[in-house]
């Protein structure tokens, strides 16, 4: 596979970062992810907002425009010549002379071909914790990463962060509930703005009362229904938290409805871009 | 200056990491730094002990045991004919194929040529932030990188983490107040254990009364003195906090004391192992 390594297409196997980049040192960067399908960049205009956003919050300047961006992802598509597949742009913080300082980002592209998601259920488990900067799309998962090993243990599949009794995001996906009165609940802060969590919200409130603000420890546990978004994921039915069942222990019937509504608007958008 | 990089002897210019890293994916990694004096590497045994609990906390097995990396970092020193130097050993979470879980960790040494530290006088600033993994030294330096514009316009030299009125540490050393009681007081808790800390509270507690706990942030609008402690830079006096000198915004006459016997306690080190 080619990916778009520091301005050259470069084969992925060659493409290395020299130790100096500010990501080797001090973990710092941004990155955005997004779906291929049909050979279309799903939602690519979202991603490609909020790559922006991660990287002003962060002092980092893109050395490409949008549209550039935009023309540089579609060549990536058509040389690699992959019509299903996931794309992450990652932008480091650079070669810092000093180890330190932000110096000229370096820009890397890397597409790899990635079947389309499933619905499987997820169980979760709760860990008290809020991400630094979570307006910013950062590549910090320190936590999420150590977290692997506590899953595993748990034999759960996804940790939902929360702190002092309120709940943000999963490590990779925003996390939604479903009250006993159908009303649809998210995180207003404290989470990383999801494309799918933006457009979930937009579908949910054509049918139900949808709404961001506070959910709590308790109105977890009281839930009805639960689920995550995600690009890669689009909705993963939650059926245990913290090895309690939600709802009854199955996938939730506004859940699967959302997903069959988010299907939809995604073969939609397809459809008028192919 | 040659680099040890992942079990060879390269050409710093020429070491990169294959972009399927977990420090470029997703800033994970663990590292220590210490400084090379008359070609002795100061309190080497304390940095390995401490770069081996890190990556033990991250769940990063070392691929070398301490001895072995002991005789690296001599014949590193060796290889590069410097006497005066700042080492850094980086450990990342290596080349994950699915860019996420953990694999085999990513060795790298690096040497650079540094001068003795100055105890030039330091203008801080306070900023609402306690570490994740405070115990382990992390790559993540997130906020750290993010602070240096907020200190350029504040026009101050560090930024100290201080979490509900509690104060930790800065991005890269340890602080240290005294009281107008001559009490030393350094953070107990949510602080990486510094080796010059360490160093300092076993020369203060000969001389003074010295203890580690809480230190709030009422303490530290009056304290008599205040100063950083980091490996690099040995002792750094604190001159003013928030814009508001400290003591008489000059140099403490304690900090300057331990900074005294810290360079004693050094020298000896360095002429027991020359």
């Amino acid at each position: 596979m080619y990916v778009f390594f520091r301005g050259e297409w470069v084969d992925e196997n060659k493409a290395a970062l020299g130790i100096s980049d500010l990501s080797i040192q001090r973990g710092y960067g941004v990155f955005d992810f997004f779906r291929v399908r049909d050979g279309v960049l799903v939602y690519v205009e979202d991603h490609l907002e909020r790559f922006f956003h991660s990287a002003r919050i962060m002092h980092l300047p893109v050395p490409h425009s949008k549209e550039e961006l935009r023309r540089i992802l579609l060549e990536l598509t058509e040389k690699n010549g992959v019509t299903e597949a996931g794309v992450k742009m990652i932008l480091t913080g650079g070669y810092s002379p000093d180890g330190y300082e932000i110096a000229n980002p370096n820009l890397i592209i890397i597409q790899h071909a990635m079947k389309a998601p499933e619905a499987k259920p997820m169980q979760i488990i709760t860990h008290e914790y809020v991400r630094d900067f979570p307006e910013a799309k950062t590549i910090n998962y320190t936590a999420g990463i150590w977290l692997l090993q506590k899953l595993k243990e748990a034999k759960a599949d996804e940790a939902l962060y929360v702190k002092n009794g309120e709940a943000s995001e999963f490590p990779r996906s925003n996390f939604f509930i479903v009250t006993k009165d159908n009303v649809l609940k998210t995180a207003a802060r404290n989470v990383l703005k999801g494309v799918t969590r933006d457009k979930v919200l937009q579908l949910a409130k054509l049918h139900y009362k949808a709404e961001e603000g506070i959910v709590t420890a308790e109105e977890i546990r009281h839930a009805k229904e639960a689920f995550l978004t995600s690009s890669s994921k689009r909705i993963l039915p939650i059926v245990s938290i913290d090895g309690r069942a939600t709802g009854h222990g199955k996938p939730g019937e506004i859940t699967m409805h959302l997903l069959k509504l988010l299907r939809e608007f995604e073969d939609a958008y397809i459809e008028t871009r192919r």
